[in-house]
């Protein structure tokens, strides 16, 4: 290791009462940053540190005189009530029920007649805003339908900021303030913003980095009247709104505002649902403002000599890092949260930054760094798990947070700490400025294209529901796979079928009649025609779960003639099938130990005549393969992520792309270890992923091969 | 026992080989019809013997000389090609592809332009006839849009009776004539049917009924190039079908008939299928002219001095035993084989004729009747199974079938069959006349309603698959359960909601967007309001499964308000779910012994506010009740059939129709006994429906019990 090695690319945090521990740490792990957090002050004696100094911005809020002073600018949200059924007489509707009092409060201020809608939920359609009338928190209808449903859209500001909030329940803080959220997009507030934002920085003279949380939009989180999360979506709309920009939307649009753009029938657009034109029109309405104003603030920040730096969550809503306008920001760095392989890649594969930081676990609080707690666990796995997808794709810089205090109570940790600070350096340096070895370039195909890459399951930032684990487990797969991955969405494919050109293998992964997989899109001949032609001429196409399941036209899979199989929905259990024998030997399962984990996998699903079933129990079909014209297509039932499944989807990659052939390059045989390649700086690693040591076969290049015993979580680096 | 009871209600089947046999067991089971069997011949000497004689009469085949005379008069069915995807040039579609070349030929003497379709079924439309043309079995698009799939709706003739073939290929007959199966609605054919009809009359002057076999259509019954069943569905109107009685249709529907009307994207308008207004107006259309010309049928064999019987199978399609014009039929008897409590009652429940004959099982046949065979027992199943139902609502006979040289060689087997006439005959002699005692009055609700009484989920008559076992389920424990039992469609609740009016528990069951529990239907406010209505008025209400199922307007389960439960299908993974509290001490599961057998059960089921989960799995809702307005509901997952699950269903059935109270009357406590009572005829019965000896406190109408030991199989008789 060469002295290059030993300093740079860390951030730690920093608080009043470690100083002499701040400095220790900056020489003993080769940090060049502080930063400060939410909760810690930046210590005055390390304001002449030899290192770059981070201060978090709150843009909305932690200014409650003027959110007080400027009650019409709080921000604002769409929330839609409870569905209320009618029974003979008039029906009175709730607004708050169900919502904590102490995060919003109902907006009369605007025109509710306008901005508010009350829905015939039985019959789809709104109501006149004649037939109903506000009163004390309720939405009074006088003459419903008997025997229909109904729901309120109504818009409330959110008076206490919900990050806020989580963070003081969870807690338990006494004694505070609630910070209310003020709307930077309304006139009077961003006037005031762009003045304190430079006085921020002018009283900060010590800062080299504004680490905005973030910028203007919370998203989606709501609790409940006792104080539960009622509601969160990592990637949610609805607390972007206010009367005056969704006047500038119309304007833009061409159309009429609906509340029901947003409310989506109480759905909220997330992302399991298929998005509507007017939602995307909305989004990249907000793309667009955002980027622009975000920017003012950016100018701002290097007018007056510093750098912006963009936290990936919190109020992120609306700036779309993966979407074009975000480079237009003209960020220096954006930092963010690191789970796992999916959302270190989430961070790292962001264009248009000068460079990338993963906040890694686990956070310096007392839940880990207590009596009995295992820090160095926790950091091993975090570590471990995300090196995978580092390898692929480097983050610039990695941190920590959280009180410094408490790690220095955990020697250990400390000296973990220091070992990954230097494992990171030198695959870094090792990497730098090349792209890794990619056998074959895999395009994951579903409504939300690149906008939301490598995130599009995560309802709550690095969480998966368990209803959702295959699409989580392919993702996380293909987060430290030795392939070139975009993400595409139907629309592109619908405007120009030339994006699938150079792609080698298509995956569609998740539940039927959900953006994952498209839904009633298949409905559409431009897609349907573009997918088959790929696949027909050559393609590859993988598809778990129920890809491009939406029942149209005699089938549920609408590639069901690609994948060889159908769901059985009721309506073929008619017809007979006859297709069960397994081909245990296939290619696919070669590297198989036992039965294959498809998690829960897919009920009902059977092969059609000329596919080969490799993997059915119970006469459900688990695994298949199936040709279709030239191209090759695999079905999985399901696949929750670990390295055998990884193994196995790399196989079916493979297999798809007619590379067999490919198999024995630049890999390990045993699936637990991963071989990196980066051919133009004439190196690769050899790395075990496992917490246990390890035996494989490497492989070359070239195909040749060497036997190697790897410790527990070693990385070993070779020239090429 | 009085002697009234030592004969009659018995029909054994007969062959020239087994006159003497015959003899004695018209004796000895006091019997007192004889039939014959296809394949089995009437004995010359039995002429005169002192008993109904019935001989089955094939309407529609056993006469290949005027089959093959009348080549435009056999019978015609519609078919679906499977999906052809086009490539860049033309397509060319073999119709005969998986189709036994033997059972079909492809009818090219009607006017193929008009009586086909070919569909692009990537945009669901028909393409025009001057875009195809047939040539050599093949349909041949020219210019087909590029990788769009399309399929071919064509006619084709029933070269083969379908059952005939079936049991020449079951059995591996040998030199034998296929018999083609003729279509009696047609001019020519129908004038030969009425005179042949006569001279079989004439001919056969010692039958007293004539068994009809069926009479015009056969269910769907297709087989495929290996002979092997290919597609099958027992309800199925493919095979009705000519361009003779289809212009018939356009006149009395008043629009142009299309294939897709009957071809249904491949799915041919099964049971699952919410049928379209085309379909049943063509169901409607059918039941009018079968009904009309089986009437002709009838007189003349009234006329001739017999009786009319029906058998309800093979070629019974249009008679539709259920609906109004079948009286008009003017039947004497219907008779139908006897798999469970569910086709028993299918036989029983049949309105409009004279008696009905259910016939039992085993067959006479090698597959039971030989060495190491069981013949007892499976009778004793098939006995034990139907009794339960047949002391809710009688067939008026009983009978048997097959050779009975073969139930000879079993002397334990005749020994027992004499039991079960006699226990026939006396039950049925102390049910006679009455109704027995309904606690409640209980309606299954589905798209089909009383036109598939009982049946709504046999794709093979007696069959049902294993994705539908709950509907099985139900059915089956309704079929033996102390209600009124009736089936109401979505359709009549639209026109008339007045026909909840006197139901106390709604029922709905099966699969999302299937008939079964209605799919798009709910987007109908007068069906979802009036179901609301009812339940919101005191009401009962049971789901099992996905009732209601349909994704609409932010629900799945559009009668979630009602059920208190929510299907999870990705679009609520952001609402966090609190209620999973379990409520075990519930008077509905007061009779479960351990673990409810919920089947496979749904998954991703959750409570919302204010229900009472009572079961539930890896926090997946099994069973959950809730209250709505003054009505109650109760959800479950699945309802596999067993005695302990009928209880369950029992306890739903009271507890949802607010009649806990009612639970300690004509019950016993163990639920593996049932109790049943006709008060009007001043009798009740206890009845063990398991094989082993049980024991049990019997509660009277008056809430008085008594302690009781059964045998096995043990019915027993009181005064009230």
């Amino acid at each position: 290791m060469t002295d290059i090695h030993k300093t740079g690319r860390v951030t730690i945090p920093t608080d009043v009462d470690v100083v002499p521990e701040t400095l220790e740490l900056l020489k003993r792990w080769g940090a060049d940053a502080i930063r400060d957090c939410d909760g810690t002050d930046y210590p005055e004696e390390l304001k002449s540190v030899d290192a770059k100094v981070y201060s978090t911005y709150y843009t909305t809020r932690k200014d409650n005189a003027w959110a007080k002073a400027n009650p019409d600018e709080v921000q604002q949200c769409y929330i839609m009530t409870g569905f209320r059924t009618a029974g003979d007489g008039p029906l009175s509707i709730p607004l708050m029920q169900g919502i904590s009092a102490e995060l919003m409060e109902v907006n009369t201020r605007d025109d509710i007649k306008r901005w508010w809608e009350v829905v015939d939920r039985t019959t789809g359609a709104p109501i006149s805003p004649d037939a109903w009338r506000y009163e004390d928190g309720r939405v009074v209808i006088d003459a419903p339908e008997a025997f229909h449903d109904y729901t309120v859209s109504f818009l409330a500001y959110l008076i206490w900021d919900p990050v806020h909030m989580y963070n003081a329940v969870t807690n338990d803080w006494k004694d505070f303030e609630h910070q209310i959220t003020f709307d930077v997009r309304q006139p009077k507030t961003k006037k005031f913003t762009m003045e304190r934002l430079r006085k921020f920085i002018e009283d900060h003279p010590y800062v080299n980095v504004i680490r905005y949380t973030t910028f203007f939009h919370q998203f989606t989180l709501v609790f409940d009247e006792l104080k539960r999360e009622k509601y969160v979506d990592w990637y949610g709309y609805s607390a972007s709104v206010s009367p005056y920009i969704l006047e500038q939307f119309e304007k833009e649009a061409g159309y009429r505002f609906r509340p029901e753009f947003i409310i989506d029938q109480g759905y909220y657009n997330n992302q399991y649902r298929v998005p509507s034109k007017e939602f995307k029109d909305f989004m990249a309405f907000q793309r667009r403002e955002v980027a622009k104003l975000a920017k003012e603030m950016v100018d701002i920040t290097h007018e007056l000599g510093k750098e912006a730096m963009m936290f990936l969550g919190d109020h992120f809503i609306g700036t779309e890092p993966y979407m074009d306008e975000f480079k237009s920001i003209g960020l220096d760095a954006v930092v963010g949260s690191v789970g796992n392989g999916a959302t270190l890649r989430l961070i790292s594969d962001i264009p248009g930054v000068k460079y990338t930081e993963g906040r890694f676990l686990p956070y310096f609080f007392p839940d880990t760094f207590h009596e009995g707690g295992d820090p160095v666990r926790e950091a091993k796995e975090n570590w471990v798990t995300a090196r995978r997808a580092i390898l692929r794709k480097p983050i610039d810089r990695i941190g920590y947070g959280g009180y410094l205090k408490l790690a220095c109570q955990f020697p250990e940790f400390i000296d973990y700490v220091d070992s990954v600070c230097g494992e990171f350096r030198e695959l870094y340096d090792n990497i730098k400025g090349t792209t890794p070895y990619c056998v074959k370039r895999v395009a994951v195909l579903n409504s939300w294209g690149r906008a939301r890459s490598w995130g599009c399951h995560m309802v709550h930032h690095a969480l998966y529901q368990k209803q959702n684990y295959s699409y989580a487990g392919v993702i996380e797969a293909l987060s430290g796979a030795p392939y070139d991955v975009k993400f595409i969405s139907f629309d592109e494919v619908k405007a120009a079928p030339s994006v699938l050109d150079g792609v080698d293998v298509l995956i569609n992964v998740g539940d039927g009649d959900t953006a994952h997989t498209g839904g009633a899109v298949w409905e559409d001949p431009a897609v349907s025609a573009a997918v088959k032609k790929f696949v027909y001429n050559g393609g590859g196409f993988i598809g778990v779960g129920e890809p491009s399941g939406h029942q149209y036209q005699g089938r549920y899979l609408q590639l069901s003639g690609i994948l060889g199989v159908e769901k059985e929905t009721g309506f073929t259990l008619g017809y007979d099938k006859y297709n069960w024998e397994e081909h245990p030997g296939h290619f696919i399962l070669a590297d198989c130990q036992g039965a294959v984990d498809f998690g829960e996998g897919k009920k009902s699903i059977y092969a059609l005549e000329g596919a080969q079933v490799l993997v059915q129990r119970d006469k459900e079909v688990q695994l298949a393969v199936n040709e279709f014209g030239k191209g090759r297509a695999v079905y999985l039932s399901g696949l929750p992520y670990s390295f055998e499944n990884s193994r196995l989807l790399h196989r079916a990659v493979l297999w798809s792309a007619h590379s067999e052939d490919q198999m024995n390059l630049w890999l390990s045989s045993n699936y637990n270890v991963d071989v990196h390649a980066y051919v133009k700086n004439g190196k690769f690693c050899v790395v075990n992923n496992t917490y246990e040591p390890q035996s494989t076969t490497v492989f070359r290049g070239d195909g040749s091969s060497f036997q190697l015993d790897l410790a527990a979580n070693e990385i070993r680096w070779y020239e090429i």
